[in-house]
């Protein structure tokens, strides 16, 4: 085990960046949910390489079948897979890696785990691998907009030090997918994009933050003691490639404050309903998800893979240096956003089940 | 299911604030592993209120009784169930929470989710809930210790903007309990100490990060691509009660490099191991251990129950004020430091025991 | 793990003969269920040796305790954790068994799997381990009954060649109480009492058939492939000590019929409900519940400790003779019905909440 | 959840009778095991319809592709997906089956519990489901025999009354396959087939029982207490369509005998190995391996789909008659040998990890 997600709404993933193909089965889907491959292509090609100037020129159309569990067009509560096939293999650009470890890359920890690797572009930790999370993520997305119109919204917050300013209880999708590197502070996003070209040119990288909004979610999501809204939220990002923090409300900066300072008080709305006036809280206490928005931030380090020059050892230990050739992502930030939204959609669809059972959800 | 942590070394705990008691069955712990009551009360002693000026002054002496699973001093290989008695209910002083929501507490919430809620100090949801955790930490760290002498230290980094200056290749668990507040860096421990008891004296709570590094962790730990090894830390530590984020390595402040500035380059130590000359990755790649030292960050918030008066409303709804009696930490981070370990230890304990199996690891 | 059974609702059970005590931890019980320890004690006091001249005289009293999750008299949604404390440690009576490996016992298997083994009594390996279950299951029949007035009645059907007459369809469970074998056909009851005296006189031991019907049982429970309502009820009932055999329905009589003779014809009932005239399936289909009642059946061999003189070998391999001392059950049947009606319960119960979620299903 | 099978050797199969195909993802499985297309091919050929005169003349060649998981040969530890495309789609045989639901079969449970199925070729719930676990049943049997010369081994023991003398410690693969029935006791192989033709021109069904043997068991597998190695075979085999029943060593002929008949007495044999002279536990004791062969045997009903009129009812609940039409088998038995000793290879697969680890085992 080790590749498969959640409890009832439950993903499995399979696939290296090479081979047949990747791809994913979930399993506990609602039945009755309408689903058709062009929906789950959409955020497919929001993921996929080559989707613009600042991402890597590889060109895989990621072209997505369903191979079970859906029927004339609706779910059927039985087992949904999904399957990418791989094109476009020049594995010829990975040669070099067979011997030569990246740094900061998994080449040497699969390695001294499994004694074998799939050395073409990256096999298992190759970002590819997260297709299978994506497309699940898009059927979670829709159970969640069916259910209660909860909506899931992932945005570039960072690059570098450049900080965009985004009101997470007002930001659209729309606003998201207005330029190429999903920020919706669109002066932000200029300065984002040079950035990255720049950086890129050089063969080197960067990373930032990823923030990501859910709005209308219900009261109750979430199970204490360790399945935690939060705790499972963490789990699911963090186990997304180039992951190096994780935060929700208030994060670390919420550490300088006073409690007093940080208590989110109650109030009763017009409607009768708890609410909090601030939301320190990200959205849960107690691990319980209190009906106010759930934001959570991701750090993504830049990327390992880079074209200057670095010191490295191959596999026999021998020192060397690697210059990687291929065509890699200067940030993966822009990509990452759907990935993200994802990971925290199908965690909440996982409690959603959870809370109101397989069949009775939708 | 929700009270249940890790797949072969498996902790499930159970316990309200008030009432019989709390407690941790664990279940896959390998056989043949020394371990006594004496060795989980030393962490359960680091946990316990009343250790010192700067926590709640209720005395709770949490002493514990192994009701199974341990034979003649050893581990047999079934389930050991550890059982804390609960004491000094003084349960009068929550009465005035039976109605009135905590703010930024998850009394709200239980109630949302479950119509119901143990109101006594916050039932399930107070921190007493963690002592099952670190008793079964406890025995967690003593396997590490006798695989491979892997060692699990934690301590305080940060109270508010207090910022201690830790090595934590060198830190001991000697520096760390030298003072009250678990900060090995003496000067900032002071200032650490000075800052709680005042703004204790003012009713109100602060917060802070606490750090904790492993060391002589065996390669290949983590099993991707979900259960990385930095995902399940990450949700174990999100799973305790006030986190608000978590770090592996450069964490946020990774953001900010660039790719060569970040990346971790490999050399051949005269042992003949690879290893990196940098550690900016926190001891995993690519979800594995890479033998260097694992680092990571915990953001505790500061704590919500506070004697200031805050706005709030009742179970009804209906807006009204609390300042709340009882005794509270002004901080919680001193007694989170044996927590934030135990959490660790479970994660790094399940996956050595998914690497060499149950029987096999000891 | 291996102490852990269900997915929603989910218990883990700790405890050996000797040393502190028995007990479960369930999770996942939803909350506002009414639940008392002498409801609990019902079902356990049928399960408890020294209930009648046909089981061990060993005086056990077995009262349970409710540790967690029962605030005011119902259950919270957290952890529910009993505690029954061993008492009458009569360990000299084992001390044969110490070095003796009892055949068709489990210490020679303990031994080689763990290096380890609590002899006293069996230690894990003895039926004082099912006082967990049965409490838990105690829980279980109280939600099922609850949800949907759903009954779960086991029998003892067999003593040896002895096979009683029984209508699955309205047998009660007062009609099992009677008489002390726990079989409702009175004339077979007296006889298969006679038989267990009879040879526990002789110092042997007797097996035989446990039935166990549950009615009302709601539609569309269990979940294919592998989670079919009758896998998880075999899986279930097999893990009971002293199992060698399970069926459900028809069962192995049902391989000698035709598929024209076995199949089930469906028809439509005075309500509108579509019912099967038959009831060879045994109350699923394709492995979820058709609304039928559910029957299986369960085999339990011949106790394996009895006072005969048999051969055997010791720890280090050396050949002797062993007659048990102590007092056993020459019969367990009349004390495995609750234990069988336990696991149904449970599995019942889990695929409830499977269906309905965890807070939604009462 | 539902369609995941095991712990640590963990299998998800997905796909129904008719759409893209069916497969099945291994997650857990150890590296470095050699393993091929044409290796998985030759257990699905022994499980393919049209491979005989008894089965149905369905013509499914079930080619298997490998997806990931293996590279130059040899597994990874990756997942290992594996796809059979679906072909032969004559779906119009079905077409009564749209709105009639099949005494005994699966159509009116999946309406009940899921509001929708794939009512083309029983869907899910068809027998083609199987091929997953077939596929992942032949890496595993490959692994049971890289380790230790492990063997499993099923056949037809029982066709409806015709009972087969086999010994289970001598039987091989290659008596079992010297016939179509799969049965290595020829005299009754030729009535058994006979028996079933006869049968089939009828247009009836009829069942029997499948005996499997392991030999070369290690010590030590099986999980106490819900674990224990036959509670996780009987759920195996349990989840295969049509069985109705399980018996592991003496089953439930054992309940006719006293314990001093029925107790497997020790000894030690010339290998200093403690032994036991009989083996009517079947090789577990306290569900332990006790490395004595484990004989387990299953019960099969008649196939539910007949050509024979039978009445039944249409979706809305009115009353109607149903002949089949399509091409069924007249018996499952031949067919599902080679389901049942997979169901066993991977519960003693997923054993054999959680005892020695994933990456040490091979």
């Amino acid at each position: 085990m080790g590749n498969t997600f959640g409890h009832l709404f439950r993903i499995t993933t399979y696939g290296e960046s090479h081979g047949g193909g990747v791809g994913v089965v979930i399993d506990g889907c609602p039945p009755l949910v309408e689903i058709s491959e062009a929906e789950i292509q959409v955020e497919l090609d929001r993921r996929r390489p080559g989707q613009s100037k600042i991402t890597t020129p590889r060109k895989e159309t990621d072209t997505c079948e369903i191979l079970s569990g859906v029927f004339e067009g609706k779910t059927t509560g039985t087992p949904i897979s999904i399957l990418v096939r791989n094109k476009d293999a020049r594995s010829q650009d990975y040669s070099e890696m067979v011997q030569t470890y990246r740094p900061s890359h998994a080449d040497a920890t699969y390695d001294a785990k499994y004694g074998i690797r799939n050395w073409q572009g990256g096999g298992r930790s190759s970002a590819r691998e997260t297709i299978g999370r994506v497309a699940a993520g898009a059927i979670a997305k829709k159970i969640l907009h069916i259910v209660n119109h909860v909506e899931v919204i992932g945005y570039v917050k960072k690059i570098q030090d450049i900080e965009a300013t985004v009101d997470p209880d007002a930001v659209t999708m729309e606003q998201v997918e207005s330029n190429i590197v999903r920020c919706p502070d669109l002066t932000c996003a200029d300065r984002m994009i040079d950035r990255i070209e720049a950086i890129g040119r050089e063969g080197d990288s960067i990373g930032g933050v990823v923030e990501c909004v859910v709005r209308n979610v219900p009261k109750g999501l979430g199970v204490p003691v360790f399945d935690r809204l939060e705790a499972d939220i963490a789990k699911g990002v963090m186990s997304l490639p180039a992951t190096k923090g994780f935060e929700i409300g208030s994060g670390f900066a919420g550490t300088l404050m006073t409690g007093s300072e940080h208590n989110d008080e109650f109030y009763t709305d017009e409607d009768g309903e708890i609410r909090t006036r601030t939301n320190r809280s990200g959205g849960t206490q107690g691990g319980i998800s209190n009906g106010e928005n759930i934001i959570i931030r991701v750090a993504f380090k830049p990327t390992a893979t880079i074209r200057k020059e670095q010191n490295t050892v191959t596999q026999d230990g021998e020192e060397t240096t690697l210059a990687a050739k291929g065509r890699h992502d200067p940030c993966v930030l822009p990509r990452a956003v759907p990935m993200v939204e994802a990971m925290v959609a199908l965690v909440l669809c996982d409690h959603l089940l959870r809370y109101y059972g397989q069949c009775k959800v939708v």
